[in-house]
Parts: structure tokens; C-alpha cells; sequence
């Protein structure tokens, strides 16, 4: 095998109270690459749809994590990567994430399968401090894990795959608005309050019981997030419509995608996700802001090869 | 039936990572009480033995939620509550917790059991919030349900029942020291680093997935506390010569009890929680200050009838 094409899935990360550690992968949204192997030896970006990136590997977070690995495996051949991007950069369902995991993913299949995830994931996160500007793995994880995934810790990386119900669905709405992560990072606070604290580590752990339990009662009052979502939530426009709209749909409960501004929301069973799609798209559509909306199962899978 | 005995155990709270919000209950270590009804209507405490205690209901934690309950059932008889204290009060290790539950699990009982362990535990707050001057359940929870709880919430009370391995042994030390619940408190910061609460509630997560996996490795990297026990445990004398001690003969980890002074560590197998006892033991032998010390498997049973 010289050349093989993979799907790379978009995620959520942070998931209200798991903010900075828990994240999901997502079914049907996520980037198409085609790795190829090459006699000549290096990384090569030889093709980039949908979206307008550098082609300079040093440059570009699927260049960058290939490289990681490239100078670790020192394979006796190079590589070409084709990138057809359909997460849009910025949109806060794992964009940087799904590149950065794509090129290792797929180098790694044709030298054999050498790594594993977790490797995978500490090469991907070189790419991923590309676009973020610091090292993070709250989306690189669930895009190789899939499902749910705790970043326990970063350095040492240590990565949980979390079970999930099988009936979980996520609905996601991306405001085609931009919002910079330097402002999304500057917006927080430095400190925060103990009791607040420990409001979001009692609704974390209750979180991780209810996912390992299916308890989608658990799971709905565990979805809230008292310390990030206040600052956040400021940046994107009619945040509080939409989620409320899917609370009131039946949705177990909403939140910030990432650091914004696509809005996720959890439900349970394909119906109580549609009308929940629909609530949260009747929102935007009053606005005058164009989005684009999704609506996928839980990715129990993550990144496979097409 | 009119007369029950019952043992009621001490327990651990906040568990490193889980400040506020975890607990589990011991084995062998408890206070007993006898729970009689009687014609004469009310609460009688008629026998107070082991440490010097208000007889006085209104002044009693055990008396305060035995009324708590008496109040809400209404029942056609009353109660005589006779205590057989073995936990020292301000121990760290739920003194308090034991007495306020024993006596309403006892009427309970001695009333066909109309009340479900929420419901008790929710009694038993009244009394607990005599002795700490505020709501709280971590130590209740553990104590009526057995096992490790997280107490997600206190007002709405949701307790949660997390699973633990069979093979978990915590070691205890109580050096005879008093501190004061309110410097306990008072050395805490009303705010905390962004940065530590993250870090906090990865571990804690974690714990709550170790815990849920038997996953004795994972358990072991959880159990740290960067919020609280950097303060608290300047309180307790040679805290940190205790812990490094029994990480260094096996725990999987150590923290402080409750607000302390008590020291406990968990150990996988009796073999290691034996060395880790005698080497808790050690520390404290050489430091003139007398101490109690126990080891005892995780109580998955709590609060029964003898």
C-alpha cells in the first residue's frame, strides 16, 4: 500500500463542566486526506480544497505533525499530503485538530501501523500548538479515540477513553462569525471562585459516572458549566437563545464548542436531535448570520481510512 | 420490634481530588447506638458514652436530626437514642457524620423503613450542620450508602453510589491534635488558579473513571490534590513526612481526612496497607505525639443493623 485515504472527524471539546480535558468526536463532519508514499524523502503538501492554507509543511498543522513524526520514525521513503478540508478553521469543532491528526494517522497506516494512538496523539499535538499557540490535546483525542476522551494530563500525555450511551446524539450550530483565540483565551479569568470550583468538578465527575453508567438523567443535570460559559458565551451572539431553544426541545443539555462559536448540544435519540437541530437553527435564522448546522451520532470510531 | 442496635462508621471525605464532594466509608472503625421506641412521645438521648456530649436533642447532632426526622413522620411513639462513641469528635474521620446518621437510620428502621438513604441523609444534614456550621453530606453519603459516593448537589440532595475495586485498603492515622473547623476553613482561598481547578478536575474525572475500571494505576496518578491540601496540610504536624512514608511502602495515594488532622492513604491488598500502616506509624512514633492509627478495607455496606 503507497497511498491511502482517510476521513478525519470534526470534535467538541470541553463539553460544559469538562472544560480544558473532556471532548467527543463527531460521525459524519470532517476533513478527507489523501497520504501518499514518495521515493523522494520529506513532507510534501501537493494539493489543499475548501479552505485557503499554506502550502509550506513548517506552516501548516498537518505539515507540522507529519514532520513530528517524520524526524522520529525516519522512514527510508517521503510523503505527499492532499488536504480537502471541509471544517472550516475557526469554527470550534476541531479544524486545526483534524489536520493536525490526519497526516499522522495516515503515515502511520502505511508504515505499518509503528505507533499508537496515543503516539499519534503526541505528534498531532505539534500541529495542533501551530494554530492554538499552545499544546493541547482536548480535540486531537477524541478525533483518534473516538467518543468520549479525558486529556487526563498533557505532559506526560495521558488520554481516557470514557464509554457513552449508545443513543447520544450531537447537534451543532457554527455561526459563520470569527472569533480569535487570543480574544476567547484573554476573555477568562485567571482565577476563579473554590465554590464555583467545586460546582464544576462535582458536575465533571457526576458527568463521567452518568456517561459510564447510560444515566441520561445524570447526564442532563451534569452538562452545565459555571466557570467558562459566563465569559465565553459573551462572544457569540444569541448564545443564550440558542441554547435555551434546545433545552426546551428536550435536549440534555448545551454548550460552547471548543472556544466558540459553534454551540453543541446533547440529546438523546434521533427524534429529540431533530427537534433540537430545528429549535437551534430557528434561532439563527431570525438573525440575519449565515451558519451552517449538523446534526451526528456520537463517532464511537474516530479517524478511519476511507 | 422495638429496641435496634446499629454500628455506625466512620467515614473519609474529600478524598484528595474530590474536595467537597467524595467520600468512603471504613470498615471497622464506628461508633454504636441503641435506638428505642418508647411510648413517651419525643427524643430522648438516655446514654452517652466514650466522649463528653450534650444529652440535650436540640444541642445533639445526633439528637438535632433525629428530630429533623421525628418532625417530618409524625410517628405515633418516641424515641430513646443511647451512644456508644468511638470516633472522637473532630478526628477528620466523620465523627460528627456517624452520630447524625445513626439515629435516624435507626428510627427508620424501628418504623418499617419509610424513608429511602436520600432521604435519611437529608435528616441527617440537620445534625451534621450543628457540629460544622453548614450543609454538607460528604461524610453522610459514604456513611448510609457504603462504598465511595460523590454528593453531586446538597439543595437539590443527589447522591451518586461510585463503584470501587474489591481489593482497596485505607490506612488512617488521627494524631491527637485538635483543629478547629473554622481554621480549617478560614485557611482556604475564597479563589483558585484557572490553571489548578483544570488540573483538579482532570484528576478528579479521572479518579471517578478509575474507580469505575478498577484501574489501580489510574486511581494511583488521581489522587492528588493541588487546591487544598497545599494550605490545609500545614496544619497537621508532619503531614508530608506521613504521606511521602506511605507512598514510598505502596499507597496508591494520600491526603488529608475531611479537614484533618486525620492522614489516610489507600493501599491495593492488605499486604501493602500493612507496611503503609507501619510505616504511618513510624512517623509519628518518633514525634511525642500520641496517635491513633487503623486500617480497613472499603465498607461497601455503611451504616447496619448489629
Amino acid at each position: 500500500m503507497s497511498e491511502i485515504k482517510i476521513f478525519s472527524p470534526a470534535t467538541v471539546a470541553n463539553v460544559a463542566c469538562g472544560f480544558d480535558v473532556l471532548g467527543f468526536c463527531l460521525d459524519n463532519i470532517g476533513d478527507e486526506m489523501v497520504i501518499r508514499k514518495t521515493d523522494k524523502k520529506g513532507i510534501c503538501i501537493t494539493k489543499i480544497e475548501g479552505f485557503d492554507l499554506p502550502f509550506e509543511a513548517e506552516l501548516n498543522v498537518a505539515g507540522v505533525s507529519a514532520l513530528a513524526m517524520y524526524e522520529a520514525a525516519k522512514p527510508d521513503c517521503g510523503f505527499e499530503i492532499e488536504i480537502y478540508k471541509n471544517i472550516k478553521p475557526g469554527s470550534g469543532i476541531g479544524s486545526s485538530a483534524a489536520s493536525a491528526v490526519g497526516s499522522v494517522f495516515g503515515m502511520n497506516a502505511l508504515l505499518g501501523n509503528p505507533y499508537n494512538k496515543t503516539e499519534l496523539t503526541q505528534f498531532a499535538i505539534k500541529g495542533e500548538a501551530l494554530a492554538s499557540k499552545c499544546e493541547h490535546a482536548d480535540n486531537l483525542a477524541p478525533a483518534i479515540f473516538g467518543g468520549f476522551t479525558l486529556v487526563k494530563s498533557v505532559a506526560p500525555l495521558e488520554i481516557l477513553e470514557i464509554p457513552s450511551p449508545d443513543d447520544l446524539y450531537a447537534t451543532i450550530i457554527h455561526p459563520q462569525i470569527e472569533i480569535k483565540t487570543s480574544e476567547s483565551r484573554a476573555i477568562l479569568p485567571k482565577k476563579v471562585a473554590l465554590q464555583d470550583a467545586v460546582t464544576q468538578w462535582a458536575n465533571f465527575g457526576s458527568l463521567i459516572h452518568g456517561l459510564h453508567t447510560s444515566d441520561y438523567n445524570l447526564i442532563q443535570k451534569s452538562l452545565h458549566d459555571v466557570i467558562v460559559e459566563p465569559h465565553r458565551s459573551k462572544l457569540i451572539p444569541h448564545y443564550n437563545e440558542v441554547k435555551e431553544a434546545s433545552l426546551q426541545n428536550g435536549a440534555l443539555g448545551a454548550g460552547i464548542s471548543g472556544s466558540g462559536p459553534s454551540i453543541f448540544s446533547l440529546s438523546k435519540g434521533l427524534e429529540t436531535a431533530k427537534n433540537v437541530k430545528n429549535a437551534m437553527k430557528n434561532v439563527y435564522s431570525k438573525t440575519g448570520i449565515t451558519f451552517e448546522i449538523h446534526m451526528t451520532k456520537i463517532n464511537t470510531e474516530g479517524i478511519k481510512i476511507l
